[in-house]
């Protein structure tokens, strides 16, 4: 069996034991609360872990893009909601190819993207899911919580070979400590109460109401409503989740294996572990400071990345020398896994597996 | 022949007459001033332009990893410098293999880094050029200018099977606009000669000496001794390269082209290009806000950035309807050009070729 030493540098590294603690957790509690489990495989792109995590008991997943979708399907997924919105010609047939092999549906905001979906749905002889989305505080993409929306929801529900499946949001902003979340759920709750009572009122019915994130992830059963959610990085979780109190260090099974290169600067050690590998994404709350958590080396800190190069500060008493190999937890575990053309899975030191990141780079 | 408006987006366009414009221009000043250019190619990541550096002038490449160099052999390239402090058994093998087939040389720190490239080079029979590095103020790799690195230059000329190139270093501090470059160039300058007269003490040569970077390219006949500079960027330029005012919008190679894809919140538009596909790199100086600019949009700005998400901020009267299509020049297309798999070649609204990325994520 390989061991964890024979691997080249810089490499990301899955613990297989923590992984699927992660995917029996969540799956755990989404049954307990009678809450569909549609993970968004955005954070993994990888077909084999969608597949333990439909295992698992999630009826089906969620993406991004139709290029994903397709290598979900592909990789036998036979459920997939493309929480996007999606624009061209090529990509709306694409969709409806999608619809003839398995169960699709999309989430859009606009009146446009429903109209030119239906009509490629009909064209291809398919029915494909139509969720509308709405913003509940976020403010990316979903139409406002206003009478007017209700409105293009009536239209949409009208237009040929959709299935209208519900209604759909992104709680993108809750995401602070728990003092901070318990705030914002109780704001949220206000918005979807709002958001129902005008549907109702309407007539339109919401068999599905889809919500959820990872730092909320184990709340979602307080936000009123919400029969389904689509966490991401709970699978792997990362610096992020730890800031958000979601998970501790201990529950990241995602690492970078780096090693040692420079250590001729003062109080600086380099390793081959840059952007390039981890992302440059910052923390995404509170002081926003260094690029990832370096397992077990208190003395150490990843002060700043260039591409191929983590700076890592070193603090008084820190021993580093090159050739050491040193493992990294990183801020955004998503746009580190697109950086990765294979990940190893591992136990331990041994390597079990290397799967290849299928979706990686699906950006059409 | 295919047209700009047939590409799916997110895509990653480069315009065919401002890149040979670049290429020309760095090629001629070079030539100007009797320096060797030796482009860093991550910046494009593309074996076809590489060739194009060749054939303006440049006598060889620089690469940061090994794989990066096995691809532009591949490609053609037949002399290439790793300025990278190489690590791993595996690695310095395939150093010395590459040696076989094309002339190689490493930019190093450390004895024990020469001493290991030495040994892979002497068992396969073959030489590897050889450059110290050192650190002028980066605070990155590099050794610091006193006589104990003399000591390390005196024993890595002793060891078989190198060819001692001579010296490298790397100016990535300097960057600022003109009135801070011009105090950076006089302090580069003090100890770039600091580190001659340790060296000329100790009689050792110094046939190279490569230093540069792209913010102060044009200015690199002004730094003390330099032979030869690895400018990268330049052959596209970005948000980076305006801000250091080493160039203009208008020689931004390398444009992101993206469709509006939701309008549904107030003051806001959304495009199909996030951190995905523009990497999440923020500004290097400045205020460091914004994540690329909107050409031909004064009335909106890239505020924001989700992994598949662009969020623009309308200024009031600002038009943004659904299915428009921007280009947005990225604040850093290194690691935007490392996200793609392919990059469209255009002629204002032709498309003139469909380039593969072919050292994009070689990490090792």
């Amino acid at each position: 069996m390989m061991h964890v030493d024979d691997i080249e540098t810089p490499a990301l590294l899955i613990e297989a034991e923590i992984l699927d603690r992660n995917l029996r957790a969540m799956a755990g509690y989404c049954g307990n609360h009678n809450l569909a489990l549609r993970p968004h495989t955005k954070t993994h792109k990888i077909p084999e872990i969608a597949r333990m995590q439909i295992k698992y008991g999630a009826p089906g997943i969620t993406v991004a893009k139709v290029s994903e979708a397709e290598v979900m399907a592909d990789g036998g997924i036979d459920d997939i909601v493309i929480v996007y919105p999606i624009w061209g010609e090529s990509k709306w047939k694409r969709v409806a190819e999608l619809a003839k092999r398995i169960r699709v549906a999309v989430a859009m905001d606009s009146p446009e993207i429903a109209e030119a979906i239906s009509r490629s749905a009909q064209e291809a002889g398919v029915e494909v899911g139509i969720r509308l989305e709405f913003d509940t505080g976020f403010g990316r993409c979903g139409l406002p919580i206003e009478s007017s929306s209700v409105a293009i929801a009536r239209q949409i529900l009208e237009l040929p070979n959709l299935r209208w499946d519900g209604i759909s949001f992104y709680p993108g902003h809750i995401m602070g400590d728990h003092a901070i979340r318990e705030q914002d759920i109780a704001v949220e709750n206000e918005r979807l109460d709002r958001l129902y009572a005008l549907l109702n009122a309407a007539g339109i019915p919401c068999p599905v109401v889809s919500g959820g994130n990872t730092p909320a992830a184990f709340e979602s059963h307080r936000f009123h409503g919400v029969t389904e959610i689509r966490p991401g990085t709970y699978v792997f979780n990362d610096r992020n989740t730890v800031d958000s109190e979601a998970a501790t260090y201990n529950d990241c099974a995602a690492t970078v294996l780096t090693t040692v290169v420079s250590t001729s600067v003062a109080h600086r050690a380099i390793i081959d572990a840059g952007s390039k590998m981890l992302s440059g994404d910052s923390l995404l709350s509170g002081e926003r400071r260094h690029y990832g958590y370096v397992q077990n080396r208190p003395d150490m800190i990843l002060e700043d990345l260039s591409e191929e190069h983590g700076h890592l500060r070193l603090y008084e008493g820190a021993q580093a020398r090159i050739g050491d190999r040193l493992r990294v937890i990183p801020n955004h575990i998503c746009p580190c896994i697109n950086l990765q053309d294979h990940v190893y899975l591992v136990s331990g030191e041994h390597v079990l597996k290397r799967w290849k990141v299928a979706a990686r780079g699906k950006v059409n």
